[in-house]
C-alpha cells in the first residue's frame, strides 16, 4: 500500500478485516506500506498491523514479494505508482479519480489493457459501489423494478469549507488534487449514477465556483492540514460544482458536488427515477435505501426505507443480524473481498481503469463546459 | 374572480375563510365569479359561496360592485383580463405564472404600474411565499442566521405524467399553458430562491425534455382532463427542466422541475446554504423547516427540525395551538389576507406584477439556454 | 353550538366549510352560537359566520330553529348540556371526553340510546378518526393487511406545561376537566386503538404523576389562560399517564400521554404490529401513513410512507391535488361531513355514546389502577 | 473469550481492531478462544484471529498465558464461568444480562468485589453505553442540558419471531436464557435508561407476553438456530414485556421490549424528556442524536439531528472525518477500548457487576410484578 493517510487506514482495515468475515480465495498479508517520511511511514505500519515498510514506492512496486499494490495517495502519483506496478507484474487497486488529467487516466487505462493480458488485474476504488444499498439499488434497477431511468439527481454535500480559516490542504490545491469538490466528492456521484443506471453520461453543462479564493497555508513544520499558518495562498480548484447532464440512454441529470453545504457533512445523495418506480439515497444515512415501486396499489403506494441489513442483501450474509448497522469502513472491506476474489478467479474486478477514465473525460468535460460559460459539451466515448 | 378549476376553489375558500381567522381591515363579500359554461359557473357559485357569476370576463371586470379582480385561469388570458380589470380600476390579483411570455408580461407590469399611480393594486399569486415556514425562512435569512448566501439547490418534484396515458390536458400544451414543468413548477422554486435569498437570478444554464412526446387527447365530451379519448396529440411543452443559476449577489443554485419524479406527488424543495447556516423546506412536510445554526457548539449543532406551529411564527397567531398542522389551502388564505391588508392601506402587495415579470424573464432565459445548448444566458434585469 | 373557544372556533369552520367541498345531504345553517359572556358570544358569532347567539344554552338547546346542537365546552358541562339536547329532540354532537366521569357518561348514553328510538342521533367528537390517514389505517386493518393486531404502542406527547409558570387553566382542575393529560390526551389514543384494532381494552394496569403541583392562577380581570396572576393554586389532575393494557381480542398495549414531553408539541402517536404487517402514524406529520407489509419479499420490505393524499384516500375526493396536505381542522370537517351524512340517512354516526362511555371506562379504570399500585383493573364491557 | 457466536464474531472483531485505531496502555494478545465443539472451535479461532483454542472453559481460565477473560456465551453460564475466572485472577468481561437470576448475580457481584482488592477487574458488556450518540447524551445530561430529567420512553423492536415456523433457538428456552424479549433486549433498555438518566429505578409494572407458545424444534443435525425441525416444544419465555417504572430521582418511564415488533428490525429507541430540554435516540440512526434545548428562542426550537460524527464526540477522534458513520461492531471495540483503558489504569471499568445486578433486579422485578397481575414492585437497592 502506497499512502497511509485518511485513505490508508480505511485501505488497512479493510485489507486486515475482509478474511475475517468473508470467505475468501486467498489469504491476505500485509506485506508493506510505503511513505516519504520514515518515522511516519514506520508508525502507520506498526498501528496499521503492516509487516515492513518502505520509504520510496519505486522499491515498493518491485518487491517481489508483493502481489497487489494499493494506491492510496493524492492524484497527481497514482499515474507513475500504477504504471510502474503494472509494469512490474503487480495487480493494482487504485483511489479515485483515477488520476488528475485524462492523458494520464488514458495511458493508465492503456497500461492495464496491456497487463490484463498478462493476466494482471487493476481496479479503482469507487467504494460507494460497494456500500449495500447502492448496491441493492444496482440488482434493482437492473431487474427492471424501476422501468426505464429517466431521471437522476445527485448532490454531494459538504460543509468542511464553509470555515474561511481553514488551511489550504493538498485537497485545494489543483496541481496536487486536480480539481476540487468535483474531483473528490462529484467523481462518486459520476460513477455512481452509471453504475446505477447502466448509462453513460454523454453530455454537461456546467457552473464552478470558488466562494473563498485565499486561504492560509498550512503550518511549515506540522505539515498537518488542519493547522493555519500565518502566510496566504491561493485556492486553485472549486468549491462547488454543478452541472446537468444527458445519458447515453435517454436519461437526464442534475448534479452538485460542493464542500460548502453548511450543516451536511457527508451527504452523498443520489436519486433515480424511472418509468416504473424510483430510488433515493443518502451516505448519512447509509444503510437505507428508499424505494417506490409503482406496481403497488395507489392506495398504498409509497416510498419504502428498506433497512439494507437482512442477510440476503448484498455483503449482508457476512455480518450481522437485521437492523445491525454497517458503517463507511465496511464499503472498503467489501472492495477487498471483490477485488480478491475477481484477481484469484482471473476475472476483472469492477470499477476498472477505462471505468475510472471514462467519469476523468466527464470531470474534464464538465470543467470545458465550465470555461465555455456552460455550454453542454459532449463527453468522448 | 375568473376561472373556477383547481385554483378557483382554493381562492374561494380562501376569500370566504381568511376573515374568519384574521382580523382583516374590511369585510370580504364574494360578489362574483366567472366561468364560460354557465352550468358549470352557475353550480361552481352555489358550491363555493358566490353571490353571481357572469359568464364573460369582460362583463366581470366592468361590474361596478366589484373592487377586486382575482384572476384563476390558464396562462394565456391573464394578460387580457388583468389588463381590461387595472384599466377599470379593479385591484388585481393574479395566478402565477404571470403571463405566458414577457411581452405580455411586461405590458401587465407596465399597465399595474400606471394603476398604481391611481391607487389601484396589483399582485402575482406565488402562494408558497405564504408557507409559515418558508415565510420564517425569510425573517431568519433577512436576520443575518445564515449569513452570506452561497448556495440554493430547489427541485419542485411532481410524477403525474409518468403514465403515459395521462391525456394532454391543457397544461400540456404550450399555446395555453406558456410551458411545462418549467412555468407550472419552476416559477415557484425561481420566485421562492429570489424572495428568500434577497438576490436575483442573473443567470441561466438550462436543458429541456419531453420524455412522453404524444398523449392521447382529452375525451371531447366532457372536456375532464382526467379522462382520456382514443385519438392522440403532441405534447408540446417540457416534461422536466434542470438549470443551473447564478445570482446577482454571489450564489450560485441549481434547480430542477419535473412531473416525473416518480414517488414524488408534491415535493416542492428548496435549500440555502449560507455562511453561517443553512436552511431546508419540503412541501411535502409543509410545516417544518430545517435549520442548521453554525454559531451552535460543535458537539450539538444539527439540523434542527423546526415545527412552524407557535403563535409567533408567520401568520400562526390566527391558527391553532403548536402542533396542530396546517394544510395547503392556508397559503392562499394568508395571502388574501396580506393583499386584502396592503389594499386597505394603500401599500404595495407583493409579489407585485414586477416581480412576476422578473421570474417570466428567468424563464424565458432557461428556455433560451435550453435551445442554445445550455450556455449561460444572462437574465435582463 | 355551545361553546367559541378553540374547540369551537375549529368546529364553526368545519360547519362552514363541508358543504363547499363534499356534496352533503343537508343545507347547513350556522343558526346560533352560545356562550356565557354577551360580548364574547356576540363577537364570536360575528367572527366565526353564526346567525344570532344565545347567553343560555338551555334557551339554545330549545330553539325550534335548531336542528343539531354541537357541544364544545368543557366536560363538567357535556351531561347536563347533551341530556336536555336529546331531551328537545336534537341530534348532538359533542366533544371527546365523552364526560368527567362514567355515571355521567352512563347517563348521556342511555339518554342517547333512548333519542334513538325517535330518530334523535348522537355522536361523540374523537376527530382523529377523522384524520384521513388513519381511517386508512382502518381500512388496511378491516382487510387484514397486517393480520392479526398483537402491539399497540401509542403516545400522546406534549409540552406546554414543561414551564412551570404557566398558569392554573381549567384543563388544569379536576372539577372542570375530569383528568389531566389522561383524559385529554389519552382519551385521544385509547379511542383510537379501539378504533383500529377493532379491538376492546379489556384491563390496564397504570400510573399518574403531576410534577408541577402548583402553579399561578390566570389573571383574574382577563380570564386568559395564558396570562398568569400573583397567587397560586393547586393543579389537581395529572400531568402525565402510563399504562399497560390487554385488548379482549389477544392484543397488548402501551400507552403515554403527557405534557411534558419536552420538545413534542402535538405527537399524537399511534403503532399497531400485525401478524402480516405493522403500521405507524404521528400527529406531527399528519398526512403520512406508515405501513411495513411482511408480504413484500425480504429483500425489498420495508416501512413505506404513504402520503395520504391521493384521490382514493379516505376523504381526499373532496380536496387538492395529490401530495398537497391537510391540515388539523380539516378533521373536524370531515367530522361534520360524516355526521350529517349519519342524520340524513337515519344511520348510527359513530363513534357512539356508547362508545365515548367505552373510553371513559377505561379511563377510570386508569384511575383505579393507578390508585391501587398499578394493579391491572378489568374494564367493564 | 468463552464462545464464538454472534457475540464471538464481534467481540473477536473489537478485540483485533481497537488497538488499531485507539491508543491503547496495552499490546493486545488474542491468545485463546473456547467452544464445547473442537472442529467449530478450531474454524472460529482461524477465522476470527485466535492463537489458540480450548473445548473445555475450565482448563481457559487457568491458562497461565491469559490476563482477560471475555464471556460470550448464553446466559445460563456467566455465573461458572465469571466465578472461576474471577478465583484465577483473570479481568473478567461479561456479556448481558450479567445472569439468569439475581441469586447468580449476587454471587457473581460479590465475587468481583473480593477479586478487586486484588486488583481484578470486571465488567458487563452493556455495549449501548458505548454508541458515541448515547455516550454523547450522557454527556449533554450530566451537564445539565436538559434539566432535571422527568420522563423516559424507552422501547426495543425487532420482528423475528412474528415468523410462527422461527424455530425454538436457546434463546427461547427459559433455562438457557433467563426470560425472553425482557432479559435480551429489555435490559439493553433497563441499562441505558439508568445510565443516561443517572437515575435508578425503583419500582416497575409489568406485563409479559408469549403470542407464540410452541415452535419447531431446531433440526438435530446442524444445530442451526434457522433451521426447523418437524418435532415442536413450549416457549418458556415472554415475546414482549411492557412495563412502567419510577425512577429514584422522581422521573417515570414506560418501557417495551419486543421480539413481535412487525417491520422494527432492531429499534432501540430511547427518548429522555427533562425540564430543560429533551432527547431521542434510534439504534436504527444509529449515528444520530435528537436534541431539543428549551434555551433557544422559541421560533426556532426543534429537535436537532445531531450527526454524531464529529471529532469531539465521543469516540470519534479516533475514527473517519465528520459524516462518514460507524456501525454495530463500532460499539464492541469501544467497550474494549475502555475496559483495557481501566484495567491498565487501575480503575474499574463501568458498567459493574454491581451494575449488572442492578439490573438483574430489575428484571427479576419486572417479573414478579407481571406475575401479580402488574401491579407495581419496588426494586431493591
Amino acid at each position: 500500500m502506497v499512502g497511509h493517510a485518511f485513505m490508508g487506514a480505511a485501505h488497512s482495515h479493510a485489507w486486515r478485516t475482509a478474511g475475517r468475515f468473508f470467505d475468501l480465495p486467498r489469504r491476505l498479508e500485509l506485506t508493506a506500506v510505503c511513505g516519504r517520511s520514515e518515522p511516519a511511514v514506520r508508525a502507520a505500519a506498526e498501528r496499521y498491523g503492516w509487516e515492513s515498510y518502505e520509504t520510496d514506492w519505486r522499491k515498493l512496486v518491485e518487491r517481489p514479494d508483493i502481489d497487489v499494490v494499493d494506491i492510496c495517495t493524492p492524484g497527481d502519483t497514482h499515474a507513475p505508482i500504477a504504471l510502474a506496478a503494472l509494469a512490474a507484474g503487480k495487480h493494482v487497486l487504485c483511489e479515485k479519480p483515477l488520476a488528475n488529467s485524462v492523458a494520464e487516466a488514458e495511458e493508465m487505462t492503456a497500461a492495464a489493457e496491456r497487463a490484463r493480458a498478462d493476466g494482471v488485474r487493476s481496479m479503482v476504488a469507487f467504494n460507494y459501489r460497494r456500500v449495500p444499498a447502492l448496491a441493492l439499488a444496482r440488482e434493482l434497477i437492473r431487474q427492471g423494478r424501476i422501468g426505464t431511468v429517466r431521471q437522476v439527481r445527485a448532490s454531494y454535500l459538504q460543509d468542511w469549507l464553509v470555515d474561511p480559516e481553514f488551511p489550504l490542504a493538498w485537497r485545494l490545491r489543483k496541481e496536487r488534487a486536480g480539481s476540487g469538490a468535483l474531483g473528490d466528492l462529484g467523481a462518486h456521484s459520476i460513477d455512481a449514477a452509471q453504475f446505477l443506471t447502466g448509462q453513460r453520461i454523454a453530455s454537461v453543462g456546467a457552473l464552478l465556483e470558488t466562494f473563498v479564493t485565499e486561504r492560509p497555508l498550512p503550518a511549515e513544520a506540522s505539515g498537518l492540514s488542519g493547522t493555519a499558518g500565518s502566510e496566504r495562498g491561493q485556492v486553485t480548484v472549486d468549491d462547488a460544482a454543478l452541472f446537468t447532464a444527458r445519458f447515453d440512454g435517454g436519461a437526464i441529470g442534475v448534479f452538485e458536488a460542493t464542500r460548502f453545504a453548511t450543516g451536511h457533512k457527508n451527504a452523498m445523495r443520489i436519486e433515480v427515477s424511472g418509468s416504473a418506480g424510483g430510488l433515493s439515497f443518502d451516505a448519512e444515512s447509509l444503510n437505507e435505501l428508499g424505494f417506490y415501486d409503482r406496481a403497488e396499489d395507489a392506495g398504498t403506494a409509497g416510498f419504502r426505507r428498506i433497512l439494507v441489513t437482512e442477510s440476503t442483501h448484498p455483503y449482508l450474509d457476512a455480518w450481522w443480524p437485521p437492523g445491525h448497522l454497517l458503517g463507511y469502513e465496511h464499503t472498503f472491506t467489501h472492495q477487498v473481498r471483490d477485488f480478491v476474489t475477481a484477481v484469484a478467479d482471473g476475472a476483472d474486478p469492477r470499477p476498472s481503469f477505462a471505468e475510472g477514465l471514462r467519469v476523468q473525460r466527464v470531470l474534464a468535460a464538465v470543467e470545458s463546459s465550465a470555461a465555455a460559460l456552460g455550454v453542454h459539451i459532449p463527453v468522448p466515448s
